[in-house]
């Protein structure tokens, strides 16, 4: 029974916006580094027996259930093209659970379909390389599931359907960066980031953005190369920034940010401005994702834990990507 | 002496973005309603004994104080537009006082020197008539003033330093709409809207406003001719949200909004989806301007004095523009 446990990721600059929903294919490349401790573990069990695959998730802090409707269809999905490229029928039990909230803002999805992705590799017994893995979670239509199959700060190259992957740029030791969610909340965002990536081509700032991310991109590169907390900064706030005036601006406009949002926002800025360095970013959710380096973790962590509209915090590391566990044969 | 009140006025499409800070001229034309209860009411009385003008401000809720510094500044470099004009060099006791809080992002800055333009401009006996008092207005700095010399909808046209000013494109009566302003915070702004005016062209989204603004000014023009809520409600949100997204995007990035701004917003967003019609927009400050037909008004009062974020509401009908007190010779 191939086990797979898989990180979700924060993005210093953010993916926003597919260009081709059939691929997966983002307007942007996008740059991130993994999480050590918001993560998912996946097994994938061939079961000749079954008729329809089995699919059961375990969510942060719920029991496991057996899952339906959507959620259920996204995971058979990416199941039958695993089957394709095997050339297998079989059907699988499906087992996943969670470390962390979903659907707020903290890429469970990445996580999940990273994991599965490699599990059901694994189960099939597909030999496929990082890039390869890479490739096929972007297909999953989580495409930041591409970001959290290789290991540590990674970057998503904006490229066709056979280019258009991930890779690490940095192992997780070449900077000891840290990211603190501060959870404001943990109920799931009212609008999916599906919804919104086919959306966000209607906002009037949509391609200002893109356009922002020509020098911006390998600017971020660059000071992540260069462990430059201070260009890191600048550019990974402007483009959560960026990222949410998109949705604001789209057609509906959208809203992820809710008051303890801005409120944690305006905490890291002020604690930026009278000399803490940390800065914060924002996925499609409300939490706030505080970056800093390592040695200033736990008095970040202490800060956001005071801050009445925090709920708790998840302190991660940079972490590893998707593995498959030890004793997986 | 000459005793003028003015009203402060709230934009449907805003003014943001100064391309001539000598002239303060927009960068774009601009639409608005002017506010029957926040009002600034200004004396000025010619004294030749004074060896420089006197400047007495009544804030709300607050004694009436001797300004100094940079508040004077302005008021003081206003007059000697006016002297200018008038080839007097006499100076001047100015007494204002607001029924509103100042700097907070309901336009004290704009009925303080409507009203001051309008008392000073009788004070030297200039036969000044409304474009040619709304145009001075405008070059008091505070460009936002000169809405608030002609009544009711104004629009504020882009031209040349001639041509820019405001006029009235209907009457109060036209339509009954009210501004509920939901008060959620009363200190001045960290940031003044003159800084923020000069840093506006910084941000990359800047043109794309002006862009949406081609077709939004004039639609939104329509929308108040026609009384057409929907359309006026739509335009009014999207120009708020892309004033802002301004702000946050310039360089230094700049946040009007605090936490229970988004509250409120996104409780208005909810009451709309629901059946109310009603809309929110925000000036260069926190505090939020629900504008909805006065049918509405005691329900939207109602509802946002509910609302825990909300200190208290100021409820506006659609006021005259700037007027001598009927006792003043």
């Amino acid at each position: 029974m191939p086990t797979a446990v898989a990180p979700a990721n924060i993005a210093f600059i953010k993916y926003w916006g597919m260009r081709d929903t059939h691929a997966t294919l983002p307007f942007n490349g996008s740059l991130s580094m993994n999480l050590d401790t918001c993560l998912t573990t996946t097994s994938v069990t061939l079961d000749e027996q079954l008729t329809t695959d089995e699919v059961i998730l375990a969510m942060y802090q719920q029991p496991a259930t057996v899952a339906t409707g959507r959620p259920r269809e996204r995971v058979v999905a990416h199941l039958d093209r695993l089957r394709a490229l095997a050339g297998s029928p079989c059907r699988v039990r499906v087992q996943s659970a969670n470390t962390f909230p979903a659907d707020a803002g903290i890429a469970s999805s990445a996580a999940g379909f990273a994991a599965l992705t490699l599990a059901a590799a694994a189960a099939f017994g597909l030999p496929l390389d990082t890039p390869a893995l890479s490739r096929l979670a972007r297909l999953s239509g989580s495409g930041s599931a591409a970001r959290s199959i290789p290991t540590g700060y990674v970057e998503w190259y904006n490229g066709d359907d056979s280019t258009s992957l991930a890779a690490s740029i940095a192992a997780p030791e070449h900077w000891d960066l840290a990211d603190v969610v501060a959870v404001v909340d943990t109920r799931p965002k009212q609008v999916g980031s599906a919804e919104n990536h086919r959306l966000a081509a209607t906002s009037p700032y949509f391609n200002t953005r893109l356009a922002e991310l020509e020098p911006r991109l390998p600017a971020t590169r660059a000071a992540i190369l260069a462990r430059d907390f201070e260009q890191l900064a600048l550019h990974t706030e402007a483009d959560a920034i960026a990222m949410h005036v998109v949705c604001m601006t789209q057609t509906p406009p959208s809203f992820y940010w809710n008051p303890a949002t801005l409120a944690v926002m305006a905490a890291v800025r002020a604690w930026r401005a009278a000399g803490l360095p940390a800065c914060y970013t924002m996925d499609a959710g409300a939490n706030v994702h505080v970056i800093c380096e390592g040695t200033y973790r736990a008095e970040v962590e202490r800060r956001l834990q005071a801050l009445p509209e925090v709920q708790f915090t998840i302190a991660n590391r940079v972490g590893a990507g998707a593995r498959l566990l030890p004793d997986t044969p």
